[in-house]
């Protein structure tokens, strides 16, 4: 009901603030059997951590992921898998000149309005901070897609207008960007190092295919594979915009030419993106995701002060270009977790069909 | 679970199919002291028939909403309110030609491959006649959150790439696309006729705004106001993609071009679209959805029967050329749903704060 | 969240009220290929009718159920099954006498503190009625139950005090009160006779076996098979008290008469009532519930009207001398509508080992 | 779904395990304002400790409540409070004994049966020692009650057969047993040290009493107040059976003397239990529940190894004659919790009055 939880038979409820002990979650409905270690989570958790980008304020956030319950013999027993990760960078002071104002293009106001009050130390339970654990319950959600062969990865297409023209994602993990286009990714470089230099910051546009999804994921009417998947990437902060397939294109074909014509074994296009009536066809899935510029910037801006007096604001201390690298294994794990929940969820449909045929 | 309901406070849980006893829809969570009357949901009811766009297939298919439950003396008494719809225009015939095959871009494909068979009879349970619960429960919905003075509107604003160039909603009533553009209605109109000619279909981009919203509505992290938004849009069939406020635009602008200023009373500028972090921010709430091309088209189209040997497939019976007119008060029904359950969750935050003072 | 649905995977909604158009159920989550008609609720829902003991004030309530959906070509499609029974009987008059009063016993008192308001009309959303709906979504689970041999009945084994001394299930189709001692029931009726002549009421308690149930149902911690039971159970408005196995006896055994020594192939007693740690352990499951006396008597009372002024009152019209036969049915639905639920649950941890063994 | 969550708006999601790291508990939706420190829990977790019986085997198990979020300045925010138990006298060799068999009385059996393996660590997931997650939930929950008066109050009116005579209630802190009889305090103690020399154990009977509760707390239908607290109650492992108000002796009472009278303020007498139709009356709650003897106990016992073979069991280390004691503070954790859920859904009723209104 107050809105920290996410998905049906792989539920994942997360707690904790930037600032405070640490960030946690805790997964309920994993299936038993499945081999976790505390490293299994370093390599997602480094790539969500700020200061790694070429352009990015460098600070230390070592993201440690505590296993607080859930295994048994290193595996998972069916109970809830707790995991907490603690706070060690906690500055509170560089926060201290946004204490009574509202930081333009942040929660600051809505919280303000909403609750009387707002956490100025960071954000509290609206920063970013809180992906940590959404990236951890990723870990957990990979493993249970990956029995089924499904692999989820996100890249860059677009920054701050420059977009790409070639797509190999074998090139992805070469730049921190993970730009698919080496030669558009230098421009995105170079337009990141003017934005910086007028301190100023950049969006993007997030690209994410699920490759080996078995058909028949979603389910009918509300929890459409689409529909839960618009909402786990809306759920992330900087996302203001989510398409799938053809997406804002599919408006502007014919009905001639947007249908993908049914093939032997599939299908001969994909503007569906993956996804028929709501349901996975077995189709590569296909979703983009557009990320504004991080509202905190190092120049002047007009706001108010929470007596409604007109006052300007200048981000201080750490704060980075562009969220896009950040956000990139958040949405990986936001789509993990919404196809391990659907995948489990399939698994009942199917007992179903094996029921109807006994 | 299986995915017929949504909301939390204020839910909706629909059932039904085409081409069965009729449609319904059972509304938990609604306040008491409500006036409803059967009348109430003659004119959404009305705008969200097919066949009522200048180059639609006339048919005739009342949808008259029995009220089962819920009232007592003319007005809610807290209990669950069950709506029903009765199914007239049952002409199963139409769909003989599609018995064994699957049609391109609809559900038939997955829901074979989901369930081991589909519903040939015009879908079934994935048929766009499900939405006419979601219609009857919007009334509902709007009755709640008007009480709030919260207004839902919208329109096309963009037709087979024809877009609008003025935006005068007082002129939305006056065509059948619901276009704040008079002069892009004709070309919009122009564009129709030429699919329709070409046996093809067309898509377009309907847009949301929501005045009078007051700031504070949506939860933290996961049920965001944004998210649910995404979610309750993307749960209609045709939709592939949806936007707030700037949307994919924010990803080419700059920080300080996308920061809405913050001044005494609001913001200098709406690039949020109402909503920031998740919460509405007293600002109109602004969203965007792509409506992909009807796949129902005249013309023939490669795809495969059921043993999976190649067949050519050409729409017979009734169809639409465009699903725009129709998806228009199935999007505002779904925006208006996920309004009123938010605005019911605000109460308890609300009631949280007093019990704080106290 | 208002709590007209229970069940996670089989899960129902009621709807309607006594006096209304009629009450319903929409059950969401019912397997496909499930055989449905009309006529397969008719004996159920001819027991739960009022009227039909030996004492009891006969009156004419056909209920017939009607299918609004989720059936294509006799099967359930895996749809929300919506089933509907009118209301015909609706002889409003009787209960003008208590239009200004609490009914002591009744929820009129406490339905006036909650929500300002109640249906003096027999009792609206909270009367006896809304158990047609349950009545008949139990229809529903025992089919899908029967599907794992599993068989539950209920029998009466106490009524005013007057105890069964021994136990023939194969008697209790036999006489209205479904007693397991046909000796006993004469003393029983002989009880109500006495009780009626007084008019006075009765209450009593009711045996449940779940025979068939396989072990491994329930889910840990909260979820317990007889949490859920004890829930189900005590959501039935005659209902005070709800025992499992030994129940309140077992708090009187020494451990070392308590446990049920573990044989091969099961247990060499059953004071567990076949749930041990909250799942069941293959044994029958056993629980009773005390049943309290019906209410509504035909002597004065002492209770307040609307204004607090003291009042006498005395139920006019028709009433029962005990609850217990139409009580019976709806235990035995409550019980089938869990155990179809857990048993559906349980679906998902079994493919969760699958997975695990993979 | 997985069964480890409990509660509406007033949530809480339990986690950890015997032998484990630790146990701990996710609460959603607590109000903000509410003043925590960790030593609040320091009373009600000692009280739930094993071996703080006079008959107990002492052990050492400090369980010192961390607070991991939801504060800021000593004060609840609204977010997720999440709350850790660490486990410190993790003595595994204990239970080597048991390995390969499954002890009679304990889920080892049902386990085993569901998930194919079981923690034989002290239970792991289902050993008695998740309640500590539950106690210190309950803490919050009380606070949160308190603020409207509420006060909960368990006590043993029965050991091993030996009831109270009298009930006095300012003495329950007198006693370990926390017995409302001192006299029979002294009969109970007696036939605790009775059974311990026979190495047996005793089961009882634990009422409880919830003061202060205003009229309203409940939902129509199956989330009816007497439900959920059925459930609350019956989901901790020990508990066999559950009665509100006359509860199995209202089975025996004529309407005539079950009715509580309703006088002007109230009622004349409380055989509801302070709960009608499902919703509270403004009288006090009460509720016995029938605890079952502690399985454990030091006498050889026939079971079962995991190979089907006959063999004998006697527990080794550790084991108390009684689970009264612990049982008391978790039945009060969770009829708070329940109350505290209940209260706060309240709150949405009354806000629709006021709109109502409006």
């Amino acid at each position: 009901m107050a809105g920290n939880s996410f998905g049906e038979i792989f539920r994942i409820t997360t707690f904790g603030e930037s600032h405070g002990t640490g960030i946690g979650v805790v997964i309920d409905g994993c299936p038993p059997g499945i081999m976790v270690t505390s490293d299994d989570f370093d390599h997602e958790m480094s790539r969500r951590r700020p200061g790694t980008g070429a352009f990015d304020t460098p600070r230390k956030e070592e993201d440690d992921v505590e296993i607080l319950s859930g295994l048994f013999e290193g595996r998972s027993t069916g109970a809830p898998i707790a995991l907490f990760i603690k706070n060690k960078d906690a500055r509170a002071k560089s926060y201290d000149y946004m204490k009574d104002l509202f930081r333009p293009g942040h929660g600051d106001y809505t919280y303000y309005k909403k609750y009387g009050h707002y956490d100025y130390r960071g954000a509290g339970r609206y920063s970013a901070r809180e992906t940590a654990a959404r990236v951890a319950a990723g870990v957990i959600a990979g493993k249970i897609i990956s029995r089924a062969d499904m692999v989820v990865t996100a890249y860059t297409i677009e920054i701050g207008g420059v977009g790409i023209k070639t797509k190999d994602l074998s090139v992805i993990m070469d730049n921190p960007l993970c730009c698919p286009d080496m030669q558009m990714y230098k421009e995105m470089q170079n337009a990141l190092a003017a934005a910086k230099k007028n301190n100023d910051s950049l969006g993007g546009i997030i690209e994410v295919v699920a490759k080996g999804c078995p058909p028949g994921l979603g389910e009918p009417v509300f929890d459409k594979l689409s529909a839960d998947l618009a909402k786990a990437v809306m759920s992330i902060g900087a996302v203001k915009g989510i398409e799938i397939g053809a997406g804002f294109n599919a408006a502007r074909l014919k009905g001639s030419e947007n249908n993908d014509p049914v093939i032997p074994g599939g299908f001969a296009s994909n503007n569906a993106g993956g996804i028929l009536a709501g349901i996975s066809n077995g189709d590569d899935i296909i979703l983009r995701a557009a990320v504004k510029p991080i509202p905190s910037i190092g120049m002047d801006q007009a706001t108010i002060d929470k007596k409604g007096n007109p006052i300007s604001v200048r981000a201080e201390g750490r704060f980075d270009v562009t969220a896009i690298p950040r956000v990139i294994p958040v949405i990986e794990a936001m789509v993990r977790i919404t196809l391990a929940d659907h995948y489990l969820r399939s698994v009942i449909t199917e007992k179903y069909r094996e029921l109807m045929d006994h």
